[in-house]
């Protein structure tokens, strides 16, 4: 009984020290991705910018890829957080779709300095199945998640009655296309934004015209 | 007079030997960047595919990226020779748009059973700004001449007066995003058509949702 009240607080206290250094893993991770892209980044450099030695970082994750899908899944989930609130407060889908667009304003900065990083990361990823599934598998579930939506907004009458697992294909291609074409044009001019304000509203502007179509509604 | 009457001809059949050649060398390196991906695809193999030495190689191409942008730049003339004709054939530019999302075959044939090509291809290009340069310029290219096309299906009347410059990137966002996703899925089940269909039919149905908007006209 003594006993367990002496170590209770320092297991505590040791599990606190080991979150930190894992947080300031992925932080020296992240910003050394971005800078420097996914390739030009080794473990030896981030160990160095976290300041832990090479065994302490290989006790946390077993690879840099592992450190990298860490990274993705977390922003994803972030992202996702903001997807749910937007389409719970919007009084339809096609009100939540739209703002869920104008939310995407992550995906954009997540690129940080280095934008090919994701592009490096996926030929990457090409040669390893397993890390493949993992990040194709995101992709898979918003096409899913979307067509549950869509299929929502025409139960509710806001979309018209369209085929849901084209449309929602439809909103992922116009996501991965943004995002890719943001990738190209960075490389560019200074992170060349649309119409002088970022990509997040060139997203929801792509959103807007495939809901309202761009054909002429007499015809 | 004698002596160029004689050495015509023998030059003819140099520049026909040195075409061949030449194509011979496109052709085993399109294979093998197809069967192997872009970076595991080295000089030695595409010299020992085509029965070519070194010299002659280096003679006809000053490196591997010459030869992948050589290719990248003659499928994207095959590709707009199809666009081209579409356009001409159809009766508005609301079907031409739907006649060329059809001719896209090319872009998922060409991908070959190494659908990554194109990302590593991209990934190393990044590291280049020349090769960068030409990369991206025939993106601008397409995002400029949608734009015209859709400007001119606005002055027509069978497009709805939306702005040509958003409705374009639009254009070109859907079609990588469907390139996309068709790179990412290939690598799950046996390179998954749409619907049973090939991914050009996804292209079209993802145009003519564009075209016709997903949300209700009543609204």
């Amino acid at each position: 009984m003594a006993m367990s009240e002496k170590t209770a607080p320092m297991a505590r206290t040791n599990t606190a020290r080991s979150e930190q250094t894992r947080s300031r893993i992925l932080a020296a991770a992240a910003a050394l991705f971005a800078e420097r892209g996914y390739d030009a980044a080794g473990v030896a450099g981030i160990c160095a910018a976290a300041r832990v030695s090479k065994g302490c970082f290989y006790h946390h994750f077993p690879t840099k890829q592992a450190v990298f899908l860490h990274l993705l899944e977390d922003w994803l989930r972030g992202l996702d957080f903001g997807f749910q609130e937007a389409l719970a407060a919007a009084p339809s889908v096609v009100d939540g779709l739209i703002e869920m667009a104008g939310r995407t304003r992550s995906i954009f900065e997540a690129r940080g300095d280095r934008p090919s990083t994701f592009l490096e990361f996926w030929a990457q990823a090409r040669k390893d199945p397993e890390i493949w599934r993992r990040t194709v598998a995101p992709l898979r579930d918003y096409r899913e998640r979307f067509r549950a939506i869509i299929a929502r907004g025409i139960a509710e009458g806001s979309l018209a009655p369209v085929e849901a697992g084209a449309a929602s294909r439809v909103l992922v291609s116009l996501a991965l296309g943004t995002v890719l074409q943001s990738i190209f044009e960075a490389g560019s001019e200074a992170e060349a934004p649309v119409d002088g304000r970022g990509w997040e509203h060139g997203m929801q502007e792509a959103v807007r015209l495939l809901i309202g179509g761009i054909g002429r509604r007499e015809t």
